[in-house]
This record gives C-alpha cells, structure tokens and sequence, in this order.
C-alpha cells in the first residue's frame, strides 16, 4: 500500500530515471523552477543540504589554511580576452550587463561564469613580494553560464559555489595544492555525501578553458552515468602572464607567480540524491541531512504519546541530533511516506506500547531495516545508528559502482559497456580524434585517466596506448 | 612615536573623517576598490567579520522560525512595474542583462536590487491555504544598485545582505513580524556590534518603496552622522495583490496574505568603523572581530620566547579565543602599530621578564589600558577581558550618543544641532512640505520617530505637531 502511494507520486526509479529525477527534486521541495528560464529556486529543504554542505567544505578549507573573500560579480568583458583558451571557453555562455543606472554603460559587463581573471587583476596589484605569498583564497558565490538545457541542480544558467583561487611562488607549490585540493574533495565526497569518486586529470579536450592540467572527481549516478562532481586546475603561469601578476623574489628578480583554481558547486546536491536516491524517493547521507531522524508518533491521541515523543525530542536535540516531530493531523503511513519521499535517515515511531514498554521502533532509510531500541539511552543509539548510516551508504554506493567498472579493447566494446550503465577502462593513443571518435559512436566522454594503469592499445586507432581512460556517459 | 606612525598612515580623524574613513579601510586590508566603478572586493580581513556577523544573524534568524534559501538573481523587468511605488524606486537604479549566450534576450532581466517581486511569484505557487502560512524564509545574497556616489561598505553598487520575505494570514501576525525582526536587529546591533541604535517608523518619504511602513535602526557615527543600519517593513497587501497571493482560508474564503520583508547587509562593517573607530584606526568589537587576541613576542629571538608564545596561542585556541601569534621579524613597535590600527581588542605581550615572573601583559585597544595578568589561566583572564571589552564599547557608544541628542524648536535649532553633530528632536507637522524643507536648509533628512515623545509645534511651520522627529545628516 505505501509502495501504491510512492508510484502516484514519483515515476519509478527503474523504468524512467530522468522523470524519477525530476519529480523526487520538486515534489521533496528540494526546488522549484524560477521565472526565468533555466533558472532555480533553492527552497529551504534544499538549501538545508547546501548550508551543511557548506559548512563541512569551508572548515576543510580554513583547516588548510584558506581565508574566505567576496570578489565583485561583474567583470568587464574585455578581461575574458586576455587569456585566450579562457575567452573561446566562456565567452559563449556568457550573460552580459548593457545598461545600469537608466543609461548605456560604455563596457559591457559580464556576470562572472568563474572569476581567474577578476581573482587575477587584484593579484597583480596585492602581490609584489615573495613575503606576499602564498595567496590561498576562496569564495562563496553565484555564478551564471547561459545553458541551452537545464536541469535543476546539474545544469542551470545560475548556480551556487565555492571557488578557490590561489597564487604561489613556485610550479610545485602550486601543483602540490592542487592535488591537496582534490584529496580534500574527495574526503569531503566520501565522508560526507557517502559518494565513491574516481579521481584524476582529465584530457586536454576536458580541461578547463585556460588550464594546464585539469583534475576532477567523477562520481557513479544510479543508471551508471558519471558526475563531475569537483575539479580542480593548475593554471601554470597563465593567468600570472595575462594579469601580470609578479613577484619580487629573494634573488632579486622580478618573477610571475603559478596559480589554481578549484571549485565544488550545488551540483553536489544533484549528486547525491542520483547515487542514493531509490524507488521511495532521496535518501540523504546523515551528515549533510537537514532532518536526520523524524519522531513519527503512533496513535498521537493516546494521552502521554505526543508527551513522550517531545521527550526524545528534547533528548537528541540535546545531543546535537538535527530531529523533527511530526504532529500533524496527518496518519501515520502518510508520515512514513513523506518522510521516506524526504530521504530522513531514521524514523523513530513511538506508541503507547512502545512507550510502556519503554522502547522505540526505529526505521533505517538507507537498508529499509526496523528494529527495537531501548528508549533509555537513545541518544546514543541514535548517534551510532546514524554513523553506521552514513558508513554503510559508502559501502553500498561502492559495491554498486566497483561492479561496475568494466574494460574494453575496442570501440564496440566502450559502446557495449556504456550501454549497461558501465564506467568503462580503455587504452587510449592521446589523440584528440580518437577522443571524438568515442564521443560520436557511444555517446560517452573521457572522464578522467585511470591512475596507475597502462593499457597496450588504444581502443580506437590500435596504436599504442599512452593512458588508460575512464570512459563514460554524463551529466 | 608609535602616534607619529599612524599619522603617516591614516587621515586625523577629527580633522578629516571621510578620508580616515577611506584610508582605515583600504590599509588595514578590509576591502580594496574593484575594476568597476563603484564595486569593492572584500577582502579576507572584512569578510572575516561579515562570517562572524552572518553567523550571529543567522543564528538569531532560526532561532526565531526562519529557514534559509536561495533565490534567483536575475528577475524580469516586467515584475517591477506590478506594484507601482516599488518600479518607481528601483528601476532607475537597476542593471540590466540584455544579452546572453551569443544572443539578444527576448525580455531584458534585472539583477536583483532586492528581492520582493521574485518571492512574490513564487510564493503565489507555493501558498494555497491557511495550513501553508505563515512562511518564514531568509536569503543571504549579493544585490546591485547603481549608485553615482559610492563608498566602500556604506555605498556600493553591488553589495551583500540578507532579505527575509514572509507570508502570513493577518495583518497583526505579519506586523508583529515585522517588529519581531526589528527588535532582533536591535539586540544583535547592541550586543555583537556594540552600537547603540535607535529603531523607530520611517516617514513616508523615506520608506521603502512598496512597503505600507518602514522601521529603520539608526546607529551615530563619530562624527554625529546618521547611519541606516537595518529596515523592516509592514508590506500589507500590496505585494499579495501585485502577485495574486492568495490563501484558502479556514472559513472557505480566498484571501490576500500581508507580508512582510527586512534586511541588513554589508553597510553594517561601515557602521561599526565610524562608530568604534579612533586616531589609531579600527576598534572592533570581540564579537564579531576576526582576530579577537594577538600575542606580541618581546625579544622574540631570546630562547624560550617563541616557544611560551605558541604555548599560549594554544590554550587560548581551545578555549575558543580568535587568536594570531605575530611571528614576523617586524619591531614589538611596528606590530603594536599594525595590530592597533587593525582594531584587535586584546594585545598579549610576552617578554622573557614576563615569562620569568608568570606573567603577560594585556592591552585593551578601546580603552589603550595596559595591565599585568598572571599567565596562570590566561584563557579565563582573557576571555573575562574581551567580554569587558565588548559591554565598555557598547557603553561608551551609548555615552557619546546620548550626550549628542538635542532638542529643536525651530529650523536654525535643527541646522545649529547638526552642524554640530547632533541628532536633533524636533516636532512635525507630518506634511511632507515641511520635511523637504529641512533638507534643504540643513541637509539633514528625517531619520525616524522618537517613539513615545510628543512635541507640540512643528518645528517648520509652527502648526500642531503629529510626531516628534529624529533629524541628522546621513550616510
């Protein structure tokens, strides 16, 4: 009967993914579409999950000592022309300011789509000295990149994030942060949003538009297709050179700094609900849940029931347990419904009976299991049951992904993988054709290189190959 | 000496405060002027303490039922003129996008200059009976209104805020709102940011376009001008009907909801320098300053020196005490210099006599007061000290305020009272000739209602007074 009442609300998970996606988005009150098209309302539930996002990511990066900034929104165009690659990458999608304050501004403005060159243009002013470096800044912020499809989350013309932008003295200090960088996403994916990522640089075709090397995180969605879900780029010398940004170094001599960037956005969000979400509905990793438990009282009417269910709530509020009381008019399956729709990691029901016999029923999200629990004590069962939660999301979202990962020694086989929802390890020559090749046949994207793997031939042109590729369809 | 130093550095204060002003902003490294006119970078040290200001609002926000979320930045021009007064205000001052990917936009969209018009549109979809109400939602964003006269923090082009925009089913529950958030505004101004503020309802003239009522907070600066430092407004229904929200009411009837909106925003780091700061540069107020403690090594290359300092970095970091150790090889003199001009409220010396005796030396910056403190729990001495620093600050605010509030009977009382800057009480007649006419002859403008006062003569045209006035020129 509750299954019944999820297929009214959501389309199923197996048969029609996208739909699946878009229903659980705007009928969880995760979001809304905004008046403007390819635009999103973040609705309170949603941001909930953004704001504990947040404040997991911005205590890693303080702890490895980056300082939060705010750098203006609009920047002139004629910025974007100074690095060339970044130019042809962003210019197209960009949104422009033509007028402001009633009159016709004699530059047009762009909304940042990413901020290296107004990070850069202060640079060059605020170093001078080898004292002045390192530079590790970081900002959160909207950013805007006019898209032609949209979806909430993955892809829409406004999003959120953080983007860092960091200038050393030298080439190994600034490659070593932007390795340190991606290490950190990844413990933040794994420990905090339960998700496995792959991570390793990408092709030059992937890279960042005025990068010299790009890295990124891809994470396995629920029908096999892969999310970058973080990336992070060492800029070499290249923004240095188009803003001039130098330093006065201990020999002397006038020198040009190295630079990275990297950034998480609100696509995270769109990443977790795909790797865990599942026939109910989303299922959140406690960590960033906005709900971690909901107390789902029995027979509410029953003297002493709605008492007892504001105890416990006390109770884990007390213990740092983000819970919530559902004591609205609404019955019982309802709630479990709503709820697991919600993706809360626990449900606590209590009744009468429970409450006489001083124990609590509690339902996990994640595996569907129900047990008995003593209500003595159950701050504590509750904290180790949410832990257990968030470790056994990993576990399980990594058995699904490691079965499948599949390798292929041609061009069929890459097809045949990416078919099944597979991620796909194959040799590849470096050429960029062979690239395009695999694009135009399987529909599938060079993700990232497979680290320490060596393929023989390359899947496309039989020639030697020079990396192990992982390929796949994605968002 | 160390005076010489300063005044080298920054602008006398009492002979030229707009420069000090400018000068203290840019040279402690709070912000730095952006490359388009009229746009600033915050930089680490000010946005420093717009965290720890967003940290304390926000948490004053939940407390009182509010939940976060994000709105689009980019609303279509057409939802201004939907509600007459509100066009009127902002659209001479709204940027505007014309274009965006490669191509021209079939409507022209604004950036954002507050956000009543797109919560307005969606909280018509979202609100369809009294069950649904009150709704109580919070942003923190970036805004942008072009201004021809900016000033770092106090008037920029693009500036960042909160905006909470509620919904509710009566007129009396959507203004008590609205004075709820007035009084929390009040208390966080007057215990985080130590400054007095006077909160009172704004004439018609200067309230916020669109709203049935404005409530403003006004905070003096050093120099006996006015500073808006927060507003909450009564909106009534005139959103409700410019957007068509409307409820199913309990009784089966359709109704308009009143709503409500009420911000603050980066001017508040402005307020809280010209109401704090002194010939030696910023005085921050522990709460909200980013290094609340700075520990100043005496001889710092005598054995042992270094090691104590770190000693005592660290126990004041567990006790949760914001503190930097100042390892440079600069002067104890240029540090004391910086750090004072940097408004840290606590400098902690530490020599080898010092450390000898089991003692250290504590400078408040607010009240330039040196003592000896045993380095025997040091954490509780300090964190004892800094909550002495923040009362003194609000009282010696509080002191200097009142002993510049003075009474006008006529329009050369208000004129001589804020040449010599005053806030001046005077009665009014309530037309708006009489208002415009103040303005014209002293500059100053109506700031809000002295609650509970009457005057009995207008100060203007000598005819019955309606309310008693607060005047003064104004950021």
């Amino acid at each position: 009967m509750a299954q019944e009442n999820f297929v009214e609300r959501i389309a199923d998970i197996e048969k029609d993914f996208p739909q699946w996606y878009t229903d659980v988005v705007v009928k969880t009150g995760l979001v809304d579409y905004g008046p403007v098209k390819g635009t999103m309302v973040i609705r309170p539930y949603g941001y909930a999950i953004w704001e504990n996002i947040q404040s997991e990511l911005d205590k890693r990066f303080k702890a490895t000592g980056h300082k939060n900034a705010y750098f203006p929104l609009l920047i002139p165009m004629s910025f974007f022309t100074k690095e060339a690659e970044h130019v042809e990458g962003f210019a197209p999608e960009v949104a422009v300011v033509t007028h402001a304050g009633g009159e016709e501004l004699s530059e047009p403005l762009a909304i940042r789509p990413t901020s290296e060159t107004i990070f850069g243009s202060m640079y060059s002013k605020w170093i001078q000295s080898y004292r002045d470096l390192p530079v590790l800044i970081n900002q959160w912020a909207n950013v805007m990149r006019w898209e032609k499809t949209t979806r909430p989350f993955l892809r829409t013309s406004e999003f959120l994030w953080q983007e860092g932008h960091t200038a050393h003295a030298t080439e190994e200090e600034a490659l070593e942060e932007t390795m340190k960088m991606l290490g950190v996403y990844k413990e933040f994916a794994e420990n905090c949003l339960a998700i496995p990522v792959i991570t390793g640089r990408k092709t030059e075709k992937e890279k960042f538009a005025g990068a010299v090397a790009t890295f990124g995180m891809e994470a396995m969605m629920k029908d096999g297709k892969s999310l970058q879900a973080g990336t992070t780029h060492y800029l070499g010398q290249n923004f240095a050179k188009a803003f001039d940004i130098k330093y006065l170094d201990k020999d002397g001599a006038q020198k040009f700094v190295y630079t990275s960037s990297w950034g998480v956005s609100t696509r995270l969000i769109g990443a977790l609900i795909m790797a865990h979400g599942d026939s109910r509905g989303l299922v959140i990793p406690p960590v960033v849940a906005p709900v971690q438990a909901v107390i789902v009282p029995i027979a509410v009417k029953k003297a002493g029931v709605l008492e007892k269910c504001g105890e416990v709530k006390k109770i884990l509020e007390s213990a740092g347990v983000r819970v919530e009381l559902d004591d609205t008019d609404n019955s019982p399956g309802w709630k479990f419904n709503e709820w697991e729709m919600k993706g809360v990691p626990l449900r606590i029901e209590l009744g009468p009976r429970d409450i006489e016999a001083g124990k609590a029923v509690i339902f996990r999200r994640d595996t569907l299991e129900k047990n008995e629990y003593a209500l003595d004590g159950i701050a504590d069962t509750v904290k180790k049951l949410l832990s257990a939660v968030q470790k056994d999301m990993l576990k399980a979202a990594e058995t699904r992904r490691d079965g499948r990962i599949v390798y292929a020694d041609d061009i069929d086989g890459i097809l045949k993988g990416v078919e099944n929802g597979n991620f796909v390890k194959a040799g590849w020559c470096g050429c960029r054709k062979c690239e395009d090749e695999v694009k135009a046949k399987t529909a599938a994207t060079a993700r990232v290189f497979a680290e320490g793997e060596t393929s023989k031939k390359c899947a496309v042109c039989g020639k030697d190959a020079e990396r192990t590729v992982i390929f796949a369809r994605a968002y």
